[in-house]
């Protein structure tokens, strides 16, 4: 015991010792001036002050790190978790004959979407009671527990697969949005010059005995922001389509998970 | 006009460009797993929220920066500015005969210090004139307005050299002290095994026309924390002894500006 706490110590010392390294590297290859200096702090302090450090890094980090963990591995690549995932969504409960429906207000407003989905094993073997956790923002664009009026856990909710691995989830079709721009991340993306939009996405995570979690997000071909994504999150193997079936959309993706 | 603002854009641009590029050579080299990127970034928007985001950088970094600006250069070596400069001093108004004595309540406890310092300029010519700010801590080893009790300006002041280029100042001998470590600065010393202690001195800056500022430290000889002091701010031109005179110690030293 006393081994592994000493381990984990010198991980941790190395990590902060790397993190120090390398920010020394940055302040000198940017040749800093004293004044430049002191600009660059006062940034960083309005960031964290504000709480827009984690929204920082999840946009402009995290994928760097997924990238570097997946790209040469088999199975679903995973996508950004992001600043938008809450604890504690309910459990949505199924109805016989009836698709599951991700919790929602009576005539929430949006386009309706049917998505199916399929959760299988690097094998091909398919995963039954795998937990699915969901959630997105709704027609105003906006994420329920952030900015938005709309009760905690709206668009927001778990259920499991069947025998087959397969789920139905009846939801609404999501839109691209704008990361915060108000703060320092907006001053960051002005001096940057890049645009604060994220096309539209689903997010998912799947938790399964045996199996590492995966957790993702799922965007439909055509939307204009895929290439520019302002987390650059979008990877070929999370692209669906949106087919038009007349007073709905219907998109389509399996999901392979990796082994523990 | 536009030209100007156009090159301070790309200036920051370029900043914060090679900030996020040393940022994710960080996060490649350190090869984090998901669950330690999650556990950085929480540490990060700790230190953030707290507003420890400036005394992080100030301790850890900006001795960086002026080493690399300063060591080749002649004149006297700048020193952090550190996070406990306040704007706003008082004026030490000198009395015929009589040393400055920076400003203090009565009957102030510490042992009493007489400093000397001169001020000239790279080519050895005295500055007379010079705006020197002085600061430091009491001898509960606190800074006013910061953690002490004493008034906003206990032991803040500024006055200006003679015609000699010369000042005395009356104080007290400043003491080592412990920077915070109740936050994730202290998490921080203590993942990498350092302690949090800073050597006694004295802050000073000096403002004289057609002149660099110079921001910069006193340091005194057998101090025990002088090779290891937490933000590395020690210099060797910087270091002077306090002399024993009976009643009050006494110390001396000559400081350098550098032409603009």
């Amino acid at each position: 015991m006393q081994k592994q706490i000493t381990k984990k110590n010198e991980r941790v010392e190395e990590v902060f010792e790397l993190f120090i390294k390398h920010i020394q590297s940055f302040l000198s290859e940017a040749n800093l001036n004293h004044e430049e200096y002191t600009n660059f702090v006062n940034w960083a302090d309005r960031l964290g002050r504000t709480g827009e450090l984690p929204l920082f890094a999840d946009v402009f980090l995290e994928t760097h790190v997924l990238r570097a963990m997946y790209t040469e591995k088999p199975g679903t690549q995973p996508s950004l978790l992001g600043p938008y995932f809450i604890e504690g969504s309910p459990l949505i409960e199924s109805v016989a004959g009836q698709p599951l429906v991700l919790t929602q207000r009576e005539n929430e407003p949006g386009e309706v979407l049917y998505f199916k989905g399929n959760v299988s094993n690097v094998d091909g073997k398919p995963l039954k009671n795998v937990r699915v956790e969901m959630w997105q923002n709704d027609a105003s664009r906006k994420y329920s527990a952030f900015d938005s009026d709309a009760p905690r856990y709206n668009f927001r909710g778990h259920f499991f697969t069947d025998e087959n691995g397969d789920f139905v989830i009846k939801s609404i079709v999501p839109l691209p949005y704008s990361i915060p721009t108000e703060g320092p991340t907006g001053e960051f993306l002005d001096y940057t010059d890049q645009h604060p939009m994220r096309p539209a996405h689903l997010h998912f995570m799947f938790e399964a005995n045996g199996h590492e979690t995966l957790i993702t997000q799922v965007f439909f071909e055509g939307d204009e922001y895929l290439e520019t994504d302002v987390a650059d999150g979008v990877r070929l193997d999370l692209m669906t389509t949106l087919e038009d079936k007349g007073d709905h959309k219907e998109s389509k993706l399996n999901f392979v998970m990796r082994k523990k």
